[in-house]
């Protein structure tokens, strides 16, 4: 048994290789709720939607979020009626939405509407919330407090952060499911999410990261800074504004003590020694996904 | 100014062929909310969003529901993930819902969401709901209570009825909106609509048929039972499920005095005098609308 600590895409992708590479493997990924908002009444979790699509092949590679066969039926008339329309909510991902906040106000949490979805799509990955009560990531920024869809689309990402709040994680209670999968897993990885704005907010949560601190020696993490720039998003951005290096050592330093081992790119060797020194075990291979042998590469240094 | 009690189907076409044969005169629709529903966490006006398609030219006149070129993108996608479905929207009218859903949550009331909505769909009829307050109508059936889209969608009105309930009535407020046009019209009409799950509903709000019954000399009715059968829908059905005659006459019992014209069509003429003796003037002509020439003759009994 496998547990991914999970932001969106990067972590999807991830998700997929190793599925890809050991079909036998229990995969469970505990997945950040901080973006999840509520939108036209709809309960929306872009980060456990994105796994769920991309692990279902329902999503659109090309474009990097939403799903393939995309239509926007709805969203072209309720911009004829003058509605908000800055998120662009294609009709079948509508569908998630509906039945999600279907559910919820029926009285399941997340976690159950997860596996329900799962199911239903056919995914063998156990998709885990970290908590099933409300957690928000808010972005103080130099035009003022963005709730984390109005930074990341609205603004697409272009104004600058001073600092990120997850409110409500302090008294958020982690979820069983997802305690037992970090606490039982012969391993942890945590994905090449965003580590601010996707890893970090999961980790806020009351007692996630006392549990990860106490498996270090079994916690490997992945960059998402490859060569000096994030491969998708604004991680190189935010970590500059933030006061990090932009490399995988500032992403190292933003974990701190959690990571046993950091899986860098090959073109990231020159850090292997400053991470070292930092008290990690280091293992240098292909961590940027695409190609087949890549792929391969990067699956086995984490199941290893 | 006219003002016309309003449910679904027959209203919304009523009010096309009095503004089609008066663009004049200033059109007000006090529309009933107790079909409204809240579904996969949107708020849904089934009664409001006829009238407003039907009026922007924009509804299935065929389908006698729905919008034109409507698709079910949503729908499919969510039938794929096992969520409720019996009640198809489809993607252009779910349009309209997340936009009411998302302006309630912001604090406008239905009464504000239907004036933005009739000014971008480009209608000058005044869409009033009677209340801004949470009503709902309930059959006590012979297979135990049901929501109205329950009987009306999931269970198509094949259910023996013993009892209809409006719960919520007593304590709500009609609008002042609501209240202001039916004081200030120079005539009121009831529009054919089924009397005893659409006007009867609106009727209950408490305050209304006070207002109704003082006007009562400028009030006008149209029977939406012709010939012994409802035009659409199940008010025959329903009229003899809880005891009144299936014609103009057991309409003309529903409403009671509230009523001083009775505008009845010419295959019911044998009816005039069961009116007449009831106390209601009586005015006989086409009340079927289809024809421009019948349309034409409505609209004159109507408006003269």
């Amino acid at each position: 048994m496998i547990t991914v600590l999970c932001g969106g895409v990067g972590a999807a992708r991830l998700l997929r290789v190793l599925r890809h590479a050991d079909a036998a493997t229990q995969l469970n990924a505990v997945v950040n709720v901080g973006d999840d908002l509520v939108l036209h009444g709809l309960t929306i979790c872009p980060d456990l939607d994105t796994i769920l699509y991309t692990l279902a092949g329902l999503n659109n590679d090309a474009a990097g979020w939403g799903l393939r066969d995309e239509s926007f039926r709805v969203m072209d008339s309720l911009e004829t009626l003058g509605g908000e329309t800055w998120f662009r909510l294609g009709d079948r991902d509508l569908a998630t939405h509906l039945y999600r906040t279907h559910r919820l106000a029926a009285g399941a949490t997340k976690t159950m509407v997860s596996a329900e979805l799962t199911s239903s799509l056919g995914v063998d990955v156990a998709l885990l919330p970290v908590t099933d009560d409300p957690v928000s990531t808010v972005f103080q920024t130099a035009i003022g407090p963005l709730t984390f869809q109005e930074y990341f689309v609205r603004h697409r990402h272009a104004v600058a952060v001073q600092r990120i709040e997850v409110i409500g994680a302090a008294l958020a209670r982690p979820t069983d499911a997802a305690i037992g999968a970090l606490e039982r897993a012969r391993r942890i990885v945590i994905a090449p999410s965003n580590p601010l704005i996707s890893i970090d907010p999961l980790l806020r949560v009351a007692g996630v990261r006392d549990v990860i601190r106490r498996r270090r020696d079994d916690v490997v993490a992945i960059s998402p800074i490859v060569n000096g720039t994030a491969l998708k998003g604004p991680a190189d951005r935010l970590l500059a504004e933030l006061g990090y290096d932009v490399s995988c050592v500032g992403v190292a330093d933003v974990y701190g003590d959690l990571v046993g081992t950091w899986i860098i790119d090959d073109a990231d060797e020159q850090h292997a020694n400053a991470l070292r020194q930092r008290g990690h075990a280091v293992l240098v291979t292909s961590t940027v996904m695409g190609t087949p042998a890549d792929d391969a590469r990067l699956a086995a240094a984490v199941l290893s």
